[in-house]
C-alpha cells in the first residue's frame, strides 16, 4: 500500500522526523499514530513517525518538518510517495532495557543512532530513559551508552597530548572556577579545550559568564585551532555537536524533574570521550542543596566516575567541595565575569581562589608540572605571577573577544537595590536556590548585568542595617520582581549567637 | 509574567491541552516546552502544557486546540492572556511511582484526573506506564487505580440486579463467543450489560462483527434503557465514556508494543466497575500465540483478577480456555456475524458453540438459574430452544437493528479466493498470527465483508488438492494482497503421520 501526497510544511522543530497525515489517509495506509511511514522523494528515502489531524493537514496533503525537507531536498508542495514500514529495531530494545535485561553495546548504538537522527518518538525516548532511571545501568552499559554518545557526535582531535579537562556538577551559584583553572593549566603547557552549558534552571552557566568576555559559540576545528594556538579555550558545548544525543534526553527529564544518576555520569563522561580527554577532574560540590548532600552520595559518585572513565581511557579524579553557598560574592554573567577577571587581576575572594588552585592543581599534578601534594601552590604561583591573566587574556582574544578588557571595564545592570540585615548576628546560612531563584528574577542569564553581589559569607558578623547584598537588573520592573522575591525568600539567615531561648526563640530569616 | 496573544486553531486533536507559543513569546514568559501556562480568556481560566516554534505560530499569537477553544468558548483571533504557572502536583506523583515507592488513593486520584483531564503531557503519561510496566503495582494500588479509571468516567445505574458481565482476554481470532452468551444470559433473566471494543491490532472485535446486525454507539442512558428493557446489549466501548484513561493509556503503550500485566487488569475491571458488574466472569485463553502461554501464567491472572475483584466488590470467576487455534471457522466482521447468528439458530461449529456455553453457564450458575455444575447444561439448553436466537432478535431490534436478519441474509465479501492443500496429511498446527495477518490484509475490519473461512480445524485429515480456507475481500486488490500474504505465512500446517524421518524430513507449512 502507497499514496502519493502533497508536502506541507508543518515544524514544531521537534528535532525528529515527524510527519502529519489527515486521518482519512493514515487509515487508507493503515497506520496509528506513532506508527512509521517511509517517504519517498527525488530518489531519496527517510522514515518518520505518524502523527494524525482531522483538520490541520487535510487529506491528499502531508505536514512534514523543515528537517525532513532540508534532508530530502524537497520544496513545499512537492509530490510525496508514502508507505507503511517497521518500527525501528531499537524500539525493541528499549522495551529490553525495560525489562531489565542489560543491553550490549550493538543495542546501545542502534538506540543512540536512532535517537541522534531523529527516528524514535518522545514516547519511546521517555520510555528509554524512564528505564534507566528506574533500572539503573551497570558499569559496561554505562561505558557503552557514554561511547555512544559520543560516537554520533563530533569527535575532537587536539594535536598537543595529553589533553586535560574539568567538569563541575550543578547546584552551587557563582561556581566560576573555570575562569581561573583553564588560564591557570593552559599558562603552564597543558591542553584544557574546556565546553561548557548555558543556565537552564541555574543562575548562570560558565558558557553565560565567558560571553561576557568573547564569543564562546564555535565548532569542532575552530575549537581545535584556538587549542593548538593558546593551549585552552572555553567554548559553548552546545556550539559544537559534542554527545547530542544527551540534550534530546534532558528534554525528557526536564518536565519530569528527574535527573537519572547514570544519564547524568553518562553524559559528562561522553562529552569527555569527545573532547579526547585523557585526564579529567570533577567537582563534587556537596551541599544540602546540591546534587550530592551527603559524603556517601559523594562517594558513589567519585567511585562511578573513576571506574567509568577507567573503561573509556580517561584517568578521572574527583574532588569533594563544600557547596553549601555560593563561591565567591557574585552570581550573574556580567558580575562573574568581573570577578573572575578581577580574581586572575590579583584580588579575589578567598573562596573562589582556594578552590580554583585546589582543582587546577590537581590537573597540574596530573600533567607532571607539579609533584604530587604541590599542585595547588603551583596554580596558585602561576595566578599570583600574573601568567593566567595574560594566558587569559590570549585565549580572549583567540575566541574574538578584546584582549585589553579588565575588571573595572565590565559594566553590570544599571538597576540596584541593597538588602539590608534587619538585625545585627551572624550570618549561619546562604541558601543556593533562593540566590539562584532572586537572581533569574533580576533577569539572569538573558540580560548579562542582571545578578547578586553578596556583601558578607557564611560566619559573618553582621550589624543591624549592614548590607547583606546588592541586585542588580537591567530593567526596572525585574529589579522590582527580584527583591520582592528577595524579601519573601531570605536568601541570608542571619541568627544571634544565643541560638536557643525558649520561649522567645525565633528562627530569624527562616520562612 | 504576562502576555496577551492572539489565538490561532492548531489541532492534532491529541486530547490534551496543549498550546503552542513562538520561541519569543516563549522566552519572554521564561518558559519551556512541557512547562505549563494559564490562559485566560472571557472569564475563564485553563492550563495547558507548552509547545515552542520558530515558524508555524507566529510571535503574538498562540496555537491552541480545538479542545481549548471550546472549554473556554474563546474563538481564532481571540486575545488571550497568558502566564507561567506550576506543573500539577501529579508529576511528582508519578515521580514517586517510579522511585517504586507505594501510592496513596488520592495520588492515584491527582494522577488519573489530569490524566483525563488533558493535563500530562506525553512524556509525563508515558513515564506513568513505564513505571507501572517496571515497577509493578501492589493490589492496593491496582485497585486505587482500576476505581479511579472508571470515576474519572461515566458509571451506568442498571435498574435490574446483580448485574452479570464478561470479558475475553485477546490473542484467539474468531472468538465471537459474546454474540451467543450475551443472548443465553439475558434469555435466562440476567441483566448482562457488554460493552465490547473494535479491532486494533486484531482481526476483528466483537463491537466491529455486533455492528454488522445493529448500530453499537449508544451513550450511557440508551446502554442503561435498552438493558432495562431486554437484559442485554453488545455495545461498542468506545461510545461511551467508560474508564477513558485506559484509551489514553493504550496510546503510549502502542508505539512500545507492551502491555503491562497491572494497566491490563485494571483495564479490565475499571470497566466492569464502571458497568456495575456484580460478577464477571474472565476467559483466558492459553496459547503460544496469546498473552497466556503457560498456564502459570493463567494462574497468575486468575489469582490477580480475583484478588482485584474482590477489593472492587466484584466476585470473579475465571476460565482458562484452549486459545491454540481460532474459535469456529469464520474471521472477519460479516463472517463471524453469520456464523454467530447460525449458531444461534441450531448450527454451528462445536468449538464455538462448547465455549460459549461453558462461560454462559458459569453466568446462570452465579445467578442462582442453574445449580452448580448444571450451568452449561441450562446454557445449552436455551440455545437449542431458540430462546437465545429470540433474545438476540430483541437485542438487535432494541440497538436499532432489523430482528428479521437471518444468517443467510449476512453478505460477505465479494472476491474469493480458496487456498488448497499441498499435500495429503494431517492440520497439526493453525497459527492465530497468521489468520489475523491474512484477514487484515484482505481489509478486515475496516471491510466488513472481508476475512476468512476455514474448512478444517486442528486435527483434520485433509488429501491433497483440498481447500483449507477461503479468503473474502470487498476489492479486488486487497484479495491479491491477502493471497500473497497467505502463501509466504501458510496459517495452517499440514504434516503426514510419520513426524520424523530423517534424513528426507522437512516440515511442510513451516516457515
Amino acid at each position: 500500500m502507497e499514496i502519493t501526497l502533497k508536502a506541507k510544511i508543518f515544524d514544531l522543530e521537534i528535532g525528529r522526523y515527524e510527519a502529519t497525515l489527515n486521518e482519512t489517509d493514515a487509515k487508507k495506509l493503515g497506520v496509528r499514530p506513532k506508527d512509521r511511514i517511509k517517504l519517498f522523494s527525488r530518489g531519496k528515502s527517510i522514515v518518520a513517525v505518524v502523527n494524525t489531524t482531522k483538520t490541520v493537514i487535510k487529506a491528499g496533503e502531508i505536514g512534514i518538518s523543515a528537517d525532513i525537507l532540508k534532508t530530502m531536498g524537497v520544496k513545499e508542495s512537492d509530490d510525496i510517495i508514502v508507505a507503511p514500514t517497521e518500527k525501528p529495531k531499537s524500539v525493541e530494545y528499549i522495551r529490553k532495557k525495560m525489562q531489565g535485561v542489560t543491553l550490549s553495546e550493538a543495542e546501545f548504538e542502534s538506540i543512540v543512532k536512532d535517537v541522534v537522527t531523529g527516528r524514535l518518538s518522545e514516547v519511546e525516548i521517555t520510555a528509554f530513559v524512564s528505564a534507566i532511571y528506574i533500572n539503573g545501568l551497570n558499569i559496561d552499559e554505562a561505558a557503552y551508552l557514554s561511547k555512544k554518545m559520543a560516537e554520533t557526535g563530533e569527535i575532537l582531535e587536539i594535536r598537543k597530548k595529553p589533553v586535560f579537562d574539568k567538569h563541575s556538577l550543578g547546584g552551587v551559584p557563582g561556581n566560576k572556577i573555570t575562569l581561573l583553572v583553564v588560564p591557570i593549566v593552559a599558562a603552564a603547557g597543558l591542553a584544557i579545550p574546556k565546553t561548557s552549558s548555558r543556565a537552564i534552571t541555574s543562575a548562570c552557566g560558565t558558557a553565560d559568564i565567558m560571553e561576557v568576555l568573547a564569543p564562546v559559540t564555535f565548532n569542532a576545528s575552530e575549537i581545535v585551532e584556538i587549542v593548538d594556538r593558546t593551549n585552552g579555550i572555553i567554548a559553548w558545548g552546545g556550539g559544537v555537536n559534542l554527545a547530542p544525543a544527551d540534550d534530546i534526553f534532558i528534554r525528557v527529564e526536564y518536565p519530569l524533574a528527574i535527573d537519572p544518576h547514570y544519564l547524568a555520569l553518562c553524559s559528562v563522561m561522553a562529552k569527555k570521550y569527545a573532547v579526547g580527554a585523557d585526564f579529567v577532574v570533577i567537582d563534587l560540590p556537596m551541599g544540602s542543596e546540591t546534587k550530592i548532600p551527603t559524603m556517601e552520595d559523594a562517594r558513589k559518585y567519585a567511585r562511578d566516575f573513576l571506574e567509568l572513565g577507567e573503561r573509556l581511557d580517561i584517568t578521572v579524579e574527583c574532588a569533594v567541595t563544600y557547596g553549601d553557598k555560593p563561591i565567591g560574592r557574585a552570581v550573574g554573567p556580567a558580575l562573574e565575569a568581573k570577578e573572575g577577571l578581577k580574581a586572575l587581576e590579583g584580588e579575589g575572594p578567598s573562596s573562589l581562589i582556594e578552590k580554583s588552585t585546589d582543582i587546577a592543581g590537581i590537573l597540574l599534578e596530573a600533567g607532571g608540572i607539579a609533584t604530587k601534594g604541590n599542585g595547588k601552590q603551583a596554580a596558585m604561583e602561576i595566578l599570583k605571577s600574573g601568567k593566567a591573566l595574560k594566558k587569559m587574556k590570549e585565549i580572549i582574544e583567540a575566541q574574538g573577544g578584546d584582549p585589553k578588557v579588565t575588571s573595572d571595564y565590565i559594566s553590570v545592570g544599571r538597576y540596584k537595590e541593597t538588602i539590608y540585615s534587619p538585625m545585627g548576628g551572624y550570618v549561619t546560612h546562604i541558601s543556593n536556590k533562593a540566590i539562584v531563584q532572586v537572581a533569574r528574577a533580576a533577569g539572569s542569564p538573558k540580560s548579562k548585568g542582571a545578578g547578586i553581589h553578596l556583601y558578607i559569607t557564611k560566619g559573618t558578623k553582621v550589624a543591624k542595617g549592614e548590607p547583606l547584598f546588592d541586585i542588580y537588573a537591567e530593567s526596572e520592573w525585574e529589579l522590582e520582581e527580584a527583591s520582592k522575591l528577595a524579601k519573601q525568600l531570605l536568601p541570608v539567615r542571619i541568627e544571634g549567637m544565643i541560638l536557643k531561648r525558649f520561649p522567645e526563640y525565633t528562627f530569624i530569616g527562616e520562612r
